[in-house]
């Protein structure tokens, strides 16, 4: 077991546990497998397991140890610097898009964030460091692997580091349900932007609200009063995508 | 408590029983609350419940019926036709589009796409009666609401269902990874639409992506090989949605 000056992880599943094995970003501190199980039979896993220690359990034994893990087959844990705590100025780079967290509470949501990010081209994730969810086991499992491939960071003071970004030449887009804003698709992602999501309940803070350039809005079409927050992250993010694929 | 010919239901939380008490669409079993909770104080929910019959139970009580809802202050059950078993032939209709789930197998994903389908103005949800989660608890809460306001077709044969709609002057949208496939916001959504969804690990059925007249996709631009089916789902009916109020 090597060790490491950062803090442990656990990653479970098949998919995910692929993605933390291809990744040379961390530190793999055990492997853990189910005897029979899917994982010993996944053959992408076989060869990225090959030159590593596996302890192989049988039922009995795997449970006892991860009562809670029915579906999972193997458990790996792991160090690094998984979250980062300062962000670059991304100086000469165009076209950037930060996505910046305001008080996601449900690690559901979180996890689903950083997955639909890294698959739409999200350069990576602010979140602040109070008022967040902490990146726990289920914001990684429900990342499905995401979380090894886009920078996260982690900021004591999400306002701050909002507006050090729009110093460095980044626009900020808030998205909320206000009178006055865009719709969604209104709004040009193509400079540098950071789009900026609030809580599942309470929506943005003021004061981010009041860094932001823009305000992009979700029209409701129904009676259900708002969409889930990663619902909302995947219209904008694909929006974006769109608009950057088009103009190609 | 008055009886009802169809199956009883179980709602749980301040949003979802808001919306079942606002629709007229079902009949009301009874109603369970706990003393001092959130579901108490709300006053939207004070005026809905003002004629009805409610137990309030405190807390010893709540929990000891209700065990695993910790979190969940109103319990309503309810009965009647969640779910219709015939698809309307849209005569006479513009611009309807629906939905089609094949397999989908996770409750989490299947109220999330009833709750994003709502707010983005899709016309119905039909799904297969076998290899699908059927409609539980957990598809009905994390669809906050949403399935009292949408219509939710449950078929014996998707195919059938499908084939049945393209005579009915339907377009049939599949979206799935595939080679030759459009992007997805390179199809027109402004015709009769269904659009197929697939299940979470293995993807639409053979026969079903044969009946489809496109295959729409978004191409992943990271390393995580697939997007959750929730969030294609949020990405591609926001699609819609852009191009149906950009063409007004």
């Amino acid at each position: 077991m090597k060790k490491s000056n950062y803090r442990s992880y656990i990653c479970k599943g098949v998919n995910n546990s692929i993605s933390l094995l291809k990744s040379n970003r961390f530190i793999i501190e055990n492997i853990t497998i189910l005897k029979g199980g899917r994982a010993q039979k996944n053959k992408k896993l076989k060869t990225l397991l090959n030159d590593k220690d596996v302890f192989v359990l049988d039922k009995n034994e795997f449970y006892k140890q991860f009562s809670d893990e029915r579906k999972q087959d193997i458990i790996i844990q792991f160090s690094g610097e998984l979250v980062k705590k300062t962000i670059p100025d991304f100086k000469n780079r165009k076209n950037v898009c930060l996505l910046a967290l305001d008080r996601i509470e449900d690690p559901q949501n979180f996890g689903q964030i950083i997955r639909t990010a890294e698959c739409g081209g999200i350069n990576g994730i602010i979140f602040s460091k109070h008022h967040s969810a902490p990146i726990t086991e289920t914001v990684l499992k429900v990342s499905q692997g995401a979380f090894t491939n886009i920078n996260i960071y982690e900021v004591t003071n999400l306002k701050q580091s909002i507006n050090q970004l729009k110093k460095n030449d980044f626009w900020i887009i808030g998205l909320e349900n206000q009178i006055n804003s865009k719709p969604w698709y209104a709004v040009d992602y193509s400079p540098k932007t950071v789009i900026v999501l609030g809580s599942e309940g309470k929506g943005m803070r003021k004061t981010i609200m009041q860094a932001c350039d823009f305000i992009a809005t979700i029209p409701m079409q129904g009676n259900t009063g708002s969409l889930n927050v990663s619902a909302s992250a995947s219209a904008v993010i694909f929006e974006r995508l769109r608009q950057k694929m088009e103009d190609r």
